[in-house]
């Protein structure tokens, strides 16, 4: 076996890249160590690269009544369920961080019902993996039963935007054969070195 | 019956949004002689919509070697597998107009295998309903396929990247019930008036 | 593109027709101004044409709990779950017309979940697609269901069997390779000229 | 456990039936032994019994270059995937009959692959189960496959209407809850006493 | 036709066969008159048929809150879900005769919502179709509905683990081609010669 | 969260098993350091037990034309493919451990086309899945793939006949609610101290 490349899709050199792309994805080594691979194969298009993490930022970064953890927990659930290598390992990694457990991202990904995971995390994964695999059957009985396990009208937009998102980025993935760096398998496994 | 409202979250007041989405929605609205749902419902969050029609001008507007026919064939074809009829109706509309053609639209939705289309189109269309409904088993035996089709390994991220955005754009539409507007029903459908 | 052919098969000439199938298929023509390719496609075979029709005037002809238009909401959702494109087409036109109204028809056939019908036709249209897509599952629960929307036991074979004969129906249009008439896609979309 | 009814609708005294509905089911009975239920639970709608039965006998009584144990044989795999108990029943005690073969109709029904059948039967088989179960995907390359096995274009008009015909008998008998006769258990399992 | 073989494997002579399964399997023979086909094909691996049979003797053999009618109605009802041929035909026997009912096994088989058996058996079967369909979807909930029907925690076992065990089976009889013997397609069909 | 119970049903206590179960699981226990919680769930049910772990051990520690790794990919794949929680986290570190690669399993568990596999173990995976989830239509074709990759008869009943094992194991985890001991999680994932 030698290592499969990171995408079908030729890489940029990071002298190459426009300005704004590439002090990110400096940023981004600064603070992770590693350059995640989805920074360097998107930017094989840095108008979608612009609009992608504009988009992963817009939902992933800011505040919200989900956790950090939470909506990774949509990521990781959703990825798996579209064959989604590289967004399970990446986020199941971020996941084992956000959530300080090395057990739940592998939880997750196979079968979140039997996830370490509250009953209203389960409620919400619950609709995740609707809007992932049927949003043609998305009814009011969904938001009723979303809102009587405590979330917000607002709070289910950012359940349904975050699957939404990821739906995208499954597929862009798969696309490109988007290979996860080896850094993702061993973050958050291990406790942190005091 | 009552009319369905346009979604399923508060419409802002045009008055109240961000100077750049209510000028480029104006300019929409000047262009068209309506305001398309899609801007006013996606309005309900800034952030997200800038990265939304970002992504989707990055993709749909640009040069490719897709016309904007046939973008617009991968939306409507993809959409109406994902239940999206806000994404059937308002693209169909589009698709009629681009193609020039009244027909187009509705056969590509319900079954594009039978579509007035060239062979190429028709490969186009199997490969971004395979996108659609099952990224996660794209193999190279497909960028064979359309290579051998005509395709460059450009036109097929745009094949890609189009039915991977409107994964994304067709579960936001569900999520929120977006309203297709009255006006997308009729057009394309008749000669323009010389 | 050319034109594709009406039928995978030959479309006998009118007057090699048996003296029954002519007259009602000069009938129609006389009735709507042209002649829906079913009547020529299916005249291959004079016997299975004479029984299809009777089937098909005895469920959408007669008196019913259902409307007309209602009937036709039946053809259309189920159809378009079947990739049916002649169906779609041509008894989307006819439901246009039986509904006065322009939006129902693309609505329905994408997604019945939002489209401009009432809380009963919803229910109708749950039982129909079940009938259509998974009929072994029917269970005494539905006929209770549908009870308690307001259907008699009558009302409910109709729903049965108009998906039931479209089952048919629709499998044939895809043997056959049916196309629809240009005509059908303008039809029901503008408000008659008084 | 009581012996459930013949259909969830009302069974009509034979001789409250319309002339000709009571004169075929007395010549069914007299030829078979007894009256097989399908003639009794349509009877509920003499105009729908007779379309149905008219359409039947076009199929299934005709001359055609599928022999009748082969019509039979789409009859029994098509019934079983949609679940239909009284089809695969009854049309098993037809095949068994018409094949000579007590083992035949078991085999297809749960797995035509592996049946005693012709590879010519298998590619029937192929087929018929396409239409019955994704018709919308029947491309001109399944008639080539057909043709290189032998079927004429006729041939595969039969498969095709076959598995089409009882796509809506399947529905028909499961929307009424269509009981199979005893007698049916038993037929063409015994060689014929001399 | 010629007669398909038994297995895609070489099936071993009786007198090559460790004493333990020939024993076991002269019993059988002695027992039933004939020696059910899967006791030779999976001998080709006699570790493995000692586990199976020791399986499924574990299930199968033992006193249990469900009748061994009721566990051939598992068998029969997820291997027709499964495609399996052998499983159906060998079992489908053993059920006409456990449950004295000609008529149960093809009705199982076929559709278990409409056979002759009891809301018991109904809820049992509702559950073994999970366990072998969509086992991951399993939930306290079930548990719960099988509790109220009147099942034992240890009942509840015995309905998923014949399922699961058919799960295997299933699958080595599609591997190996199993072919049902002949003797099976007559069993239990006609009442015992006094 | 409270931890969730290693099953839904009781587990029995070391002293009071079998003795040949508690000599078994005292060795695992002696060699792995600690006692997966599969010999401690199906305990419940010793005679289940024997045969499930015979079972086992024919498959998983005998000599094959299959390496212990290779083995071990089709657990994983197979089991992810059937939402088993348990099965694809602990053998997920007995196949990192095997192959001596700590990414290897995530991989092939989220989607196996996509792995750091050759050519030769993705057509053990593309079969192994088929008789997961499709086994009814395995097929001479499947076998003469197989045979041009290398494998011979024996290699593909292995194959096979995991794939078929574990379709049995996965159910019974899933009904049991089996949880994966907490050990396996880091397995496998860090070089061994030298």
């Amino acid at each position: 076996m030698t290592t499969p490349p990171i995408s079908r899709y030729p890489i940029p050199q990071l002298e190459d890249l426009p300005e704004d792309l590439r002090v990110r994805i400096l940023e981004v080594q600064e603070k992770s160590g590693f350059i995640p691979n989805v920074f360097l194969a998107l930017a094989h298009r840095p108008a979608e690269w612009r609009a992608f993490f504009a988009f992963h930022d817009a939902l992933m970064e800011k505040e919200s009544g989900l956790s950090k953890a939470e909506r990774e927990m949509i990521v990781v659930a959703t990825s798996n369920a579209n064959g989604c290598q590289y967004c399970v390992v990446a986020h199941g990694a971020i996941l084992r961080i956000r959530a300080k457990n090395p057990r739940v991202a592998d939880q997750v990904a196979v079968n979140y019902r039997k996830a370490e995971i509250t009953p209203r995390q389960r409620a919400m994964l619950d609709f995740a993996m609707k809007v992932a695999t049927e949003s043609h059957a998305i009814d009011d009985a969904d938001f009723a039963t979303l809102r009587a396990a405590g979330f917000s009208a607002e709070d289910i937009w950012d359940i349904g935007a975050v699957a939404a998102f990821f739906a995208l980025s499954n597929r862009m993935a798969n696309l490109t054969g988007m290979r996860p760096n080896d850094e993702f398998y061993l973050l958050g496994l291990l406790p942190k070195a005091g």
